[in-house]
């Protein structure tokens, strides 16, 4: 059995950090949540004895960046597939199952921009995957849900089939919040993290059964396109015509053995400044502060600046971020709204 | 009877409006509640028929930015008198009454950095006050309140000696709450503006009676000093000796014959954000906004900004202030805490 192959996608465009994360720099290239940026830490998460050299999928305009990131911590991607635009998680996948060095690679799929605490037990929820994705089984990773949140996607579990892995029920789309609730209740579902554990051939397999022009279109690109040691460049012609999808849309709503592995690993997707604040240590008033800030008598607020200096007083509950020429104020729980004043700014 | 000479004081250091104040560009030097700064709206105020060239006096640090801003506006004072350092507003004014072109030249003494919405109350109070300046008497405008304010001095007004000039009573300095209340009450306090009209001689005499040292330094620093063109630069050394006194405490509160014009002429001095807030056009929601601001869903707010642009959604009753490398952020009804900020950030 070949080693795992870790897939990292590094695909956002990241407007829900905004300022700090812009389409020019976003947020998994940024040291949000220690002194490593989140790709960084991506790419140390799943490396050491049973990992290959990662397969990276990037927006081409960050290859610069991506390099000088895992170089700093000496990481060598396999493989840097440098996608000419964004087509959603599966035909970036498409492309690393079709770059991987053995069709029989277990392929490990990670977004770049999560954070996962406990790396211990996403290891062990890895070994229990494994067996099953010898055998050919998608797997998924499911996060045990803590609170009955309406932003992500959920997975009905089912009769466990080996230790700690169990069918997919069903998958469930973003709930509204009764549901979510009903569904947290339940105990018998998790949510969905985007992380993924296949051979490759299985996923191909699988695409080429439900999405076959997809698989055509990426299978394309790559052949029209241009490779440069380690950077593999698609074509763009080709790979505009894969349908934008996701993966679980593509596969792993469709298709037949498809696992779950529930796992608690402190994971979050740090999708909002609020997420990032519930997961910041805070000092003794609450504030999680970094960069140039002065806080008096300021309570369980956020503050953060790489650019003006940020002084404060008075203040409670509020999430105040500046970069560069830009300053973000908003109440906590409000960060959703990033992106209105992301659209109020374009008019 | 020579022209009244407007006396222009330009000494606020202007932390109170930090950041966009600062000392290298205190308060009267910025653009704050117009299109003008407010040392031009003070020099416009008093400019016209029954005026002289106004004498400023002022930091010498802030030479050329005066002279730029009063050329703007065609103001030529006739004096710029430089001081080598801040000595309150006694030997400030005691400058301006030696320099003055004739010792019987009318001052109209103001501060560089207040609001008067109403000029020609301010008028009206001018022309009650000239017969008894005419003959000697040293009169202070006394501002109606409409606040039991804690930050300013009162007066307490007497009989009226000459029509709308009054006796006064007593000098009251910044009171307690209750006080406060109790004189607003009274109907018979106004608040001691800092703007005042005497005789040159007038004032030099009763300085000589109350302060003979401090008459004597400011007379040695200009006869020791430097005149170019208008620019008249004080020997600091001499000035140096002169008691740091408020004209109130070295003057007004001894003086027998001091009378107090009660005027309401839309008077503020724009002590802190929360004022310049309280006099500040407010659009619909109640925002006073002025620069590169996007507000969503956010009332009752000041945002200022001269340097960073500022993003704020789902915010209430918040002072948002960017200037330079920092950005200031505080609830309204806080903006006295500016100085514990300023104190903190020394540290």
């Amino acid at each position: 059995m070949p080693s795992i192959v870790p897939v990292i996608l590094s695909g956002g465009s990241g407007t829900r950090l905004w300022p700090m994360s812009r389409p020019e720099r976003p947020k998994q290239m940024l040291a949000l949540t220690a002194e490593e940026t989140m790709l960084q830490l991506t790419a140390s998460r799943a490396a050491g004895e049973q990992f290959a050299a990662p397969i990276v999928v990037a927006n081409a305009r960050h290859t610069d960046m991506i390099e000088e990131q895992l170089a700093a911590i000496g990481a060598k991607p396999q493989a840097l597939v440098l996608e000419p635009m964004g087509r959603n998680t599966a035909p970036a996948i498409a492309l690393a199952a079709l770059v991987a060095p053995q069709p029989d690679a277990p392929l490990l799929v990670m977004p770049s921009d999560h954070v996962i605490e406990d790396v211990a037990a996403f290891r062990a929820a890895i070994a229990s995957a494994l067996p099953m994705v010898e055998d050919g089984w998608l797997v998924t990773f499911g996060i045990t849900p803590d609170a009955p949140e309406t932003g992500y996607g959920y997975i009905k579990v089912g009769e466990e089939i080996a230790e700690g892995v169990h069918r997919v029920d069903r998958f469930v789309e973003k709930p509204p919040r009764a549901a979510a609730e009903a569904m947290l209740a339940s105990g018998d579902h998790a949510w969905n993290g985007g992380i993924f554990l296949f051979r490759a051939d299985a996923f191909l397999d699988a695409l080429a059964q439900y999405e076959p022009k997809m698989l055509e279109a990426v299978r394309r690109s790559l052949a029209e396109g241009e490779r440069a040691g380690t950077q593999v460049r698609p074509s763009a012609r080709a790979f505009a015509e894969a349908p934008n999808e996701s993966i679980d849309y593509a596969v792993m709503e469709k298709a037949d053995r498809v696992a779950v592995v529930p796992v608690a690993m402190g994971w979050n997707d740090v999708g909002s400044w609020d997420a990032l604040h519930a997961i910041s240590a805070a000092d003794e008033a609450g504030n999680a502060i970094r960069g140039e800030v002065i806080a008096l008598d300021t309570t369980n607020c956020l503050a953060r600046t790489d650019g003006v200096r940020i002084a404060m007083v008075g203040v409670q509950d509020l999430i105040v971020v500046a970069s560069g020429n830009d300053i973000l104020i908003l109440p906590r729980g409000r960060s959703q709204d990033v992106k209105k004043l992301l659209e109020a700014m374009k008019d």
